[in-house]
């Protein structure tokens, strides 16, 4: 059975259900902090229920945290962005995690972007000290993984495809919003991690909806041993572990692929970006997106973040 | 006149010519605490000459700090990358701090990587705290930017042109060596920045050899304008702003990139790798790496960093 805490007023609370909470009694300013502190977790789970706080809901995950992203982790994304599948390699990028949300906060589209898409992924927050060259295996991986946080992994596509590389159009602020819950991961619970659920919608219209079973390329285990070959990690650090197909973004058809890649790029992404104007799939001003990441039986359920999408007015920058 | 500092033993000095030295008194750990406490540097510079400490040189940058790199920042490299200067968009990624190592420490080159790249870069090193939304213009450009540095921006090209994202690529340990030397700026020094010129020799054979000048894309004003509209920055942070021509790697001509570009991934890549196993300028075991920046009256003098390759044996992770 798992532990959800939630985050308010910067204060954090043992969920219990819909309407009580328990506040955890800990000078911990970070998430890092939180999990160092089992024992006020336990005493809070021990604790009196209290109605749940009615202030704003922040973001379980603290920053600075580092953020590191798996690119394309779900065979039906790797279809949907015209990749192979069986060809994809494992691979991470950073978010900056100055980008990091409250997952009842506003995503704001910065004035120069046009195409802004929804991610919705599973977090791995780690719960200690990782020093590179530490294995990470299926036996301690629990270790290693303290809890699970949604997250969404807002994309700036116009950014993102000329660039190529994706750090700068994955990491405005507000780009990552997380939570509600942080959920504390006890003995057995990554068992289920294949029976996660994620699911998305944009003003009411399901998105996206797969299970990590049969869709996610590469695991916890396989990414984090990976990643550990270079990156050191630390307690509060999130790991983004992919999204699956249902984006506003999909790659053109095979051939129109092959004819884009004989143009010159200014050519190329010009064609490319006026048909992607039309797509109506791109978040809009004032859309809703709502995140579920759960099992169906609901014995893991990251909880339901609900944001609304603004674009920001040009300003000058101070 | 620039004011040149050392790092050695994990105590900074103000370096006065080959053989002399003062050291700075200071608790400064981190180089973001050393660029604070300007007294003390200041009043190093106004001490007495010692000889120079005999100890092993360190990055003086020190990390934890965020390392941000500009991808393909210069029109010569741009060109040899096959791409069009004309069209290549400023774009970052980010490296792992884990992979900054001394100024005469070995480059370390991982069991699993093949394809082991050089890449002469100046780094700019963050001076004061940097807000998202900070203007930066070339009349505040000396207030964020406090000193200059060598980085060797080391490449596993095996690993970064299948994955397309840069970050694991270039962020294992040893891949980012550093110094000798942090150039403190005095005021003009900057006016001198189009001035330098980037070298690099490989086991005495000039590989790298450019001015900044007419060849760099996007400058530093430009470039930490863009980037402070999502990365907050800190003291003692680490900007790479790109490389010359000249690295290992070269794209192989238009033609043949086209008919690649219609081959399967898996294909495509184990063609290409096998004729770049051929391609003798990958770095080899014993190789040795000399890098220089400066201007040509040596007014501004980076240093000289000189690095060893040493392929690391296959060992169990512990």
């Amino acid at each position: 059975m798992s532990i959800d805490i939630i985050r308010v007023d910067d204060q954090w609370y043992v969920e219990r259900d819909d309407r009580t909470a328990t506040r955890i009694e800990t000078a911990a300013a970070t998430t890092g902090e939180l999990l160092a502190d089992r024992a006020a977790i336990d005493a809070a789970v021990a604790g009196e229920p209290a109605p749940v706080p009615t202030g704003r809901l922040q973001s379980p995950v603290t920053s600075p945290c580092r953020v590191v992203a798996q690119m394309t982790n779900y065979a039906s994304h790797v279809r949907d962005s015209g990749m192979d599948p069986e060809t994809v390699p494992l691979t991470f990028f950073r978010k900056t995690s100055h980008s990091i949300s409250g997952p009842v906060d506003d995503i704001v589209r910065p004035p120069h972007v046009t195409l802004l898409d929804y991610e919705v992924e599973i977090g791995l927050v780690i719960g200690r000290d990782v020093a590179v060259g530490t294995q990470v295996t299926r036996e301690n991986l629990a270790d290693v993984v303290a809890a699970l946080v949604i997250a969404n992994d807002v994309s700036a596509r116009d950014l993102q495809l000329p660039k190529t590389q994706f750090f700068e159009a994955k990491s405005y602020p507000t780009f990552t919003p997380v939570g509600p819950r942080l959920v504390l991961l006890e003995p057995g619970d990554l068992d289920r991690f294949t029976d996660l659920r994620l699911s998305l919608w944009v003003d009411g219209e399901l998105r996206q909806d797969a299970r990590v079973e049969g869709d996610m390329l590469y695991g916890p285990v396989e990414a984090l041993q990976a990643l550990t070959g270079f990156q050191p990690l630390a307690a509060g650090d999130l790991v983004l572990t992919g999204t699956p197909a249902g984006t506003a973004l999909k790659a053109p058809p095979k051939p129109i692929e092959i004819i884009g890649s004989l143009l010159p790029p200014a050519r190329k992404w010009k064609i490319f970006f006026s048909k992607q104007a039309k797509n109506p799939r791109y978040l809009q001003h004032g859309d809703v997106v709502e995140l579920s990441v759960r099992t169906g039986d609901g014995a893991i359920d990251l909880g339901r973040q609900t944001t609304t999408v603004r674009f920001a007015e040009p300003e000058p920058r101070s």
